[in-house]
């Protein structure tokens, strides 16, 4: 019995989309209001689904308390009421996109969780803009 | 022309997470305060996906009229204002977790639909927890 | 300037409704399936609303902080994962309607906050039902 | 690195279920209360999916400003305050169910974005019923 | 012990405004694309609220299952799936703006409730734009 | 008829809280992680609210396009993808919390609607904290 059980978290993080390898114009031309460099910021909503086999001991795929934990510690811990630019070292070189904070998110889950559950993203960047990442 | 339609619903019921078969120290140990044994509830939200072929005539996957009623009699009528543990038979041996009230959910609706459909359920249990099972 | 401040909570509980007073005809007569005996149960969503001046000082009416505590303490360790009538003993002898459970979370809150402040309870049973309770 | 970019729109339009091969008898027993000569309507929210390579180049999938434009052109401004059976030619002859309006969402946007991109549609006719078409 | 109980409930219906004694031409200076001859339609949201003394024998202000049935009589049967112009009688010489909306289903509910009741009406015409009427 | 009209509106910001006027470690000890120097960031949702009389004539309380190009020129194209403490020329000397936020947008609003409007100003900080101002 396959299933995926998702849990819900936020952050919240002020951030910019910059190159630091291009030019100011073309920063701007590409990325728009979203290149102020004194940063705005973002209201994250993630949810993360782990898929895998259901336990038919205790009816559980994940205990969920290990799950709220791992986010806890690898996301919210790391992400919330930070400047994702300047204070989160996976940004340091990488432009904080939804895409790439969903890739970055993906990677730090993955890591902490047993290899046997596939893992999804998906990360809210407003109500209206969202993206889903599954490791593919 | 392959297609998924949605239809949520809702009931409200009590339940806790319990092993018989394991000690009172262990159903503690495992399942923590969900292990109460005066029972917690939630409002239980549902999703029911139907996947198949839009008939080209009426332009309908499935008669919505159709899915509503199944969900109705399979689901909110054999769950509303219940207690999960108690009074639903399929929980009588089964530890109603969200994963396997979906499961239970799934093969209730599943057996009440033209085989020709793919099922999919998606639960809420809170707000923030939810699990998705499409019959794997 | 005189403004109000609000912060969401939730709980998950068992309850039913019932008074022992009277025969077990009138009691189903009047509630109805919330009458089960076997229990029922919701997800509780609270908002509370703090009224009061703003600190010119800090451009806070309430630390948000405080409100968050005395929200955990009087009210999600108190109801969360518990059944109403048999584990709070605020409804040992009270019905616990929406309308009492409000009733009970305003008298809560109110005595673990100064006095200056005024006070409203809005308490979703369900998406479609709540009830909003400000002391008068 | 592949992954799905999601925009979410919406519009207001009025429609009516009706084959008008059919007599009005037949109409009426297939589409019920959908059916009513003089219309009804709906807020239809939509959510566009694009998968496909993130540009390591940009961290972008794709502009949403480009993706937000097309929805707009081909959606919003063609379907919006509407009344979908007399002033869409698509449903001059094609029932407007929820099924069918994805449909022809899905090959609009389709049309106008880059052939590498895979779509999909989630088209929300109430908030209670919804189709998902991905192009298959 | 006074409080406001809610009920939410929602109807589908197609309207234009218009005004039958304005030229076209002001009918669409004024009302611009909701002025469309064609129609266009909402899923209107509603919340009734009704104020009053909580029943201390009950604990109830008032049986959800009347305040539920008096929406279901005079809102959902009488404006669901329905042209409020053409079909509505309410409406045959008044513009259906979400405004006279409410004042329309504030006017029908509070003659089918005891007059010790306040009513409020919410109207949401989008999710965006809506309205409160409360009987001034 | 005296009725309320509400329009929603939402704006991404990046801020911090802190006085300028005190040590470091006031900040800190006051607002905690909200005084992150290299600031943090919002989605905040707005709800603006109009009260007074419906015109008879177009059964409009304010024409909403009004209302809504108020909210875009005072609010979205002032706060939206700003930071608030270092761009916005009202937190310059005033803390961006929500209850100034929302104090700020009540001012900027009512100066450019017609005098005989009561407004009021819902600001959504996150979807657990909000502030509602009206102006006493």
């Amino acid at each position: 019995m396959r299933l995926t059980v998702y849990r819900k978290a936020h952050f919240n993080a002020a951030h910019r989309l910059h190159k630091s390898e291009w030019s100011d114009e073309k920063n701007v031309a590409i990325f728009g209001k979203c290149n102020n460099p004194n940063y705005h910021g973002h209201n994250y909503d993630l949810e993360v689904g782990v898929t895998g086999e259901v336990d038919p001991e205790t009816g559980y795929l994940i205990d969920l308390k290990i799950l709220k934990d791992v986010i806890k510690s690898e996301v919210e811990n790391a992400f919330d009421h930070k400047n994702l630019n300047v204070e989160v070292p996976e940004f340091a070189a990488l432009n904080p996109t939804a895409e790439n904070i969903a890739f970055v998110i993906y990677n730090k889950i993955k890591a902490k969780l047993d290899v046997k559950y596939d893992i999804e993203i998906k990360l809210y960047e407003t109500e209206r803009n969202f993206v889903v990442y599954k490791g593919e």
